[in-house]
C-alpha cells in the first residue's frame, strides 16, 4: 500500500509556532489540483489561512477552538466553488446555470478530491493534518469571515502542522465487509452488526469513554453526547441556509407539499 | 510530489476483459478505508460491481454507456450510508437522529476521502481510473439497481481497469492562483479570469472543440453542450428526490416561503 495511505492518523496536537514554509504549501497545493474535477471545470476554491493572521484567530471559534484548529500552522478551507467558472461564462456570453444542488454537490466533489491529494502530500513531507467536520456546522461565520461569494460554500478544513510526538495510534476500523458490498448492497442481519462493532465496543477505550460519560454503551455516546438530534437538525438547517443564501439551492421546481 | 498523485490522469479505455485479481481489489479497499472519516463513523458503502455480472450491464446506462464504464475491470459505486450506523444504533437502544442533510454531507465526505484512497492506490498498482459523474445524474436507477436502503446515496463511482496503451497524458490544469486564496477569498477582476483562462483557450485543443460545436467559444461549449441549464435543474431536482426518497432530507424546519 502508499506508504502515506497506511500510516494515516489525525494529528490533533501540533508544534505551536513552527511555519509551514512557502515551498512546502505550495507543493501541496500543486498536489491538490492534480486530482480528478468534474469536466476539468475545477469548480472548487482553497482557502490558505496561516497560523498569526487576524482571519485565523477568526476561524478558531467556528471549530470550537479544538487544539487541532487552534495550533496548526495553516487552516486550508476547502470550498465548492461555482463562481469564477460563472464569471468566466457571463464574460464570454455563455449562460451559466450553476446555481443548483447537482453543481454544489459537483464542487463539493471536487474540493473533496483535491483535499485528499493535499492531505496526503502534507503527509509525505512530514507534516499532520487533521480534518475538521466543523467546517459545515459553522458555515455561515466562514462565509463572513473568509469573504465567500455568492456561489461558494466551505465543505471542509484540513488542519496542517508539524506533529508534535508521539504521534497518536493509527485509528481503528470497522472489519473491512462492513462497509464493503459485491455486486449489490446486502443488508445486515442484526447479529452481523453485533460482530462487526464488537473488538470496538469491547476495547479499553471504550471502557473508559463509558465510565466517563456514565453510559452503558457507546451507541449512546454517539447519540447522547457527541452528535445530539437537536443538534443535527440545527446544523442541517443551518447549512441548508447556507447552500440558499449563496445561490447553491435555486432550482426547486417542485416543493415536498406539491408531491 | 507523491508519484501517483503527480502522475494521475483519467484513463477512459480500458483493456478488455482483463479481470482485475481479488488480492488487489482488496488492497484497494484497505486503502479505502484508511481515510479519515467523520467520527470515525465510517459513514459510507462501498459496491463493487464486477465486470462480467449481470448488474454491471445494468450499471452502464446509469452511466450513459460511456466506454469508462462499458470497459472497466469494475465499478466501485462509493455511497453515503448512515444506514449501518443508524441500525447500530438503535440496536443499542440508542436513537440515531442522522436522517438530515448535515449527515448527508458528511456522508459524502467519507465516501468521497475513501475513494480517492482507493484511486491513488488503484494507480500505484498499476491500474487507469475514471470518476464517473454520471453517478449523481441518475442516482434513482442506481439506487434501485444496486437495492441501496434508507439511508445510502449514490455520491461518485470509480471506474478502474488495466489502461489500453497508450495511456492519455496529463489534463492541463488553470493556474494555481485560480483556485487558490491568501488569508480570504479575493474575488476575480475581469481581465485576471481572461489571463487564467488565456492558455486553455488558445490551445489545439479548443480549436478543435470550437471547428466541431461550431461555437464561438469554449465557454459556450459547456453551457450550451455539455451541461445546460435545462439538465442541470433536471438533475438537481433528481438528486434531492432520491435524497429525500433515501430518508436524508428530514428535516426542514422552515421552508423559503415562511423566511
Amino acid at each position: 500500500m502508499i506508504p502515506t495511505i497506511r500510516d494515516h492518523r489525525s494529528v490533533r496536537n501540533f508544534e505551536t509556532g513552527r511555519t509551514i514554509p512557502e515551498e512546502l504549501v505550495e507543493r501541496l497545493l500543486e498536489a491538490a489540483v492534480r486530482a480528478s474535477t468534474v469536466g476539468n471545470m475545477q469548480l472548487y476554491s482553497i482557502v490558505i489561512t496561516p497560523a498569526g493572521s487576524p482571519v485565523f484567530g477568526e476561524l478558531s471559534p467556528c471549530h470550537f477552538n479544538q487544539p487541532a484548529a487552534t495550533g496548526a500552522g495553516l487552516l486550508a478551507t476547502f470550498c465548492a466553488d461555482v463562481h469564477r467558472f460563472s464569471q468566466w461564462c457571463r464574460q464570454r456570453g455563455a449562460e451559466p446555470g450553476y446555481d443548483n444542488l447537482q453543481w454544489f454537490v459537483n464542487g463539493a466533489i471536487d474540493a473533496l478530491l483535491a483535499s485528499q491529494n493535499f492531505s496526503l502530500e502534507a503527509e509525505a513531507n512530514g507534516l499532520g493534518i487533521c480534518y475538521l467536520g466543523t467546517t459545515t456546522y459553522n458555515a455561515a461565520d466562514i462565509v463572513r469571515i473568509l469573504r465567500l461569494p455568492r456561489g461558494v460554500v466551505p465543505v471542509t478544513t484540513v488542519a496542517v502542522g508539524y506533529p508534535a510526538e508521539p504521534l497518536p495510534g493509527l485509528t481503528d476500523r470497522l472489519p473491512l465487509e462492513a462497509v464493503v458490498h459485491r455486486e449489490t448492497y446486502r443488508d445486515y442481519a442484526p447479529e452481523e452488526i453485533d460482530r462487526l462493532w464488537a473488538a470496538r465496543e469491547a476495547s479499553d477505550e471504550t471502557a473508559r469513554l463509558l465510565a466517563e460519560n456514565d453510559l452503558p454503551n457507546l451507541a449512546r455516546i454517539f447519540t447522547e453526547r457527541r452528535y445530539t438530534t437537536v443538534d443535527n437538525l440545527h446544523f442541517s438547517q443551518a447549512y441548508l441556509d447556507v447552500l440558499r443564501a449563496q445561490g447553491l439551492f435555486e432550482f426547486e421546481l417542485k416543493e415536498p407539499s406539491e408531491k
